[in-house]
């Protein structure tokens, strides 16, 4: 697994799918996924740190993961079938089980960025979505 | 407090604001609450039991929940300021600790509708709406 971070975030509000790039920590080879609106709206509003008079549901979503003593541990972009990518939420129970959670990458990616977990990406991916680009 | 249950959603594709209507259980009082169409779309998709391929956002939260060994005890509509309404969830978890945690409606009855949980709304909220439908 290769350690990735969050290099761009593009939003076209005239488009459904917007697009969120990932680049290999120290690396240089990146890609594109691409999501949607509301998704791009919660990474893009949690990295520029722009608060909202309510709580979002990625907000909310982060408060849960606290509340219940749980920690999200890392994030993984585990496969890409069907040009669709499927991540992967590992989160430690506060007795210390670990337990994987199936997620798309955007829920994946804006939960990573509200509790500053790390980013990575199976290798067999990297190498198979620089290849040719895939959708979310 | 009042337990409600959700006995209407309106969703129109061409407007920014949905709606869903609580009524009391056992009552005829009613009240709308106006959502935004993700959220709309995320309780009209669970009460039709209509899936979706990949886990949507609502979804994930109910899984988090499930991990960690949470329990959604309920949901309040807790109050109504300046046309807005805001709710409150109930958590208990797996130590038996209850917290609660601040929440769009819209988010609270999505999730209480996919943990079956209870929904309940402040008496006071009630007189109030009833004076004058709110937003969310």
């Amino acid at each position: 697994m290769l350690e990735m971070q969050l290099s761009r975030i593009v939003i076209r509000e005239t488009s459904d799918q917007q697009c969120i790039y990932l680049r290999e920590k120290g690396g240089t080879r990146q890609f594109p996924i691409v999501i949607g609106i509301f998704e791009a709206w919660a990474i893009d509003r949690k990295v520029r740190d722009r608060g909202t008079q309510r709580p979002m549901t990625h907000d909310l979503l982060a408060s849960v993961v606290r509340t219940l003593g749980g920690t999200l541990v890392r994030v993984v972009i585990a496969d890409l079938r069907d040009n669709t990518f499927f991540a992967s939420l590992r989160f430690r129970a506060h007795d210390g089980t670990e337990t994987d959670v199936d997620a798309r990458p955007s829920d994946a990616v804006a939960l990573a960025v509200h509790l500053s977990a790390p980013i990575f990406v199976e290798e067999k991916v990297l190498e198979t979505v620089l290849a040719s680009p895939a959708e979310e």
